[in-house]
């Protein structure tokens, strides 16, 4: 069992973002690893923005991160690129926070003109962070998510390739395992 | 003369990225033009991060943009793009904010090693906003950035290129008034 | 009167790049501008890769560019970036081969996902050529594209935004050369 | 033991990119690896470019490709990205020609600004071949690499990190291949 922090980017209550985080959360879970959500909109927008690492939330937050075997971090497509809501928290982390992680991005956005935000914009960004491993993503169209009341239900055609890339994901995390332990 | 705003993405009070705003809103002002800071720091953090254009100060930083002729787009670089900061205020803009607009990208950073992050991150997101004219850009690097209480100064041999860009920039706004007023 | 080359990056005899090409070159010739034709596949492929700027045909090719007001530069997207064909051509030109030019960038693919490769892959590489102005580009999807023996045709729903964007580059190529006969 | 094919598109006889591909596969086969070279430029110029992969030398650089366990991209950094020479071959790759493959990216330059051009170019394009893994690369220094007849050294301050970046890659190599034998 890995434990596998969700960071979410997106500004909004009710997002497409948050409801594939809950979605590849829910699916982490029935594999048996231990999931903690990390939805950047929950934090203290001052503290988030200074970038305030003595704020005891912001505290938490970095301390989750640092905990985890494996990272998923997802965020909207704006202005070609992830919301700034998730720089502002990756920019807080430390230089090398991603170190001996495997990382999953996961992008959503309405149009598929902007799916190659996630090589191109996101990628980056996370292999700056020392991540050893930033597994294939996956971009989802706003279309292809129904959020109803709690439920959150992906077009089962779109969601068959997510569950590949996530169990993936899954996969590498757990194999990095005992190469840490023999570390 | 034209109208130009001076954007801002550092978190920090006294940053160099301050600074060199600082240092090119005043060239710009002795060369005849109307200048505008717009420090991102400076919003409410919150209805910054939530895109509250109706929170009077938001929606007059859009109404700065809105107005200007020339934009000048200034950031950190942290974990190897722009910051979040800076990020959060752009995405709060209309999606073709910047069209009809000439930018001018200005980015700071403590390592050559980040020049690239102006034309790979910071200047497709400025064309996504429809900008007509993202001009050449330039990096400074920290060291060549001396702050003296109030006083900036830059290194000289490094100014010069600095404000061969800045230039080229003004030109272009003023070059487009015309065609603008003949539209 | 300017005088624009349309470098295309296509290996393909029959291909849609030449097709747009061929369609964008038509149109700025019916508004007086000069048009040379720049195929990178016509070129000597020994002398192309090697960078063998004594050959008398890539000495052409560079004049070509050198010469020229605006330069038109397309590509099919391959592996999300442009074409090794059309980048071993830009490999070859001075440093800043572009300063003083107006650039367009157009590019085609098989899927809307592919579109960011024009900001993300292409831009970033026409702007290290020392371009002054790189105007917004365009992505036309290849099933736009009709080629029925030497008629190429668009599908003329997508056509005028991209008559609109050949357009803009037509007018910052000519609205450029009073600054420069004044420079 | 693994087999790695170490993939070199600088178009020159004698480079710095080629001599740190030497150095490298030197250090890959001492760890027990099996190492094979692949340099764009001795393949036939013409054939490549149109990726003509039924020329039999075109098709064996396919075929190397094919039976490699982990693949070494290494290229000069030109125009701000990687070599056209690089892209004409992996152009002509199929296009998940690395899925189930570990690689690493190396690039050349003579200054640290074009650092990202690992990051912002290369990597894009080697996740877009399906790569399940692209560790993390290393930039460097032309200046830190010296050609000496056959000889080649580098800085030995500067060996060290791209050593570690090297037996990273090995290992990921090697930790890949029991999860493929059980897949």
């Amino acid at each position: 069992m890995s434990t596998i922090v969700v960071l979410s980017g997106s500004p909004s209550a009710v997002s497409r973002t948050a409801a594939l985080c809950a979605h590849v959360s829910d699916r982490l879970r029935r594999a048996g690893h231990e999931v903690a959500a990390l939805r950047a909109r929950d934090l203290p927008a001052r503290a988030l923005l200074a970038a305030d690492t003595g704020h005891p939330r912001i505290a938490e937050a970095v301390r989750l991160v640092e905990e985890a075997d494996g990272v998923v971090v997802a965020s909207p497509v704006y202005k070609a690129a992830y919301s700034g809501l998730l720089k502002a928290l990756l920019d807080l982390l430390p230089q090398f926070a991603f170190a001996g992680k495997v990382v999953l991005p996961l992008v959503t956005g309405g149009s598929p003109a902007h799916v190659l935000a996630i090589d191109y914009a996101l990628r980056p960004v996370l292999t700056s962070l020392g991540a050893d491993h930033v597994v294939p993503g996956w971009f989802v169209l706003d279309r292809h998510i129904t959020i109803d009341g709690g439920e959150v239900a992906l077009d089962p055609e779109h969601a068959a390739p997510l569950h590949r890339v996530v169990d993936a994901f899954a996969s590498a995390v757990d194999a990095r395992r005992p190469l840490l332990a023999a570390s």
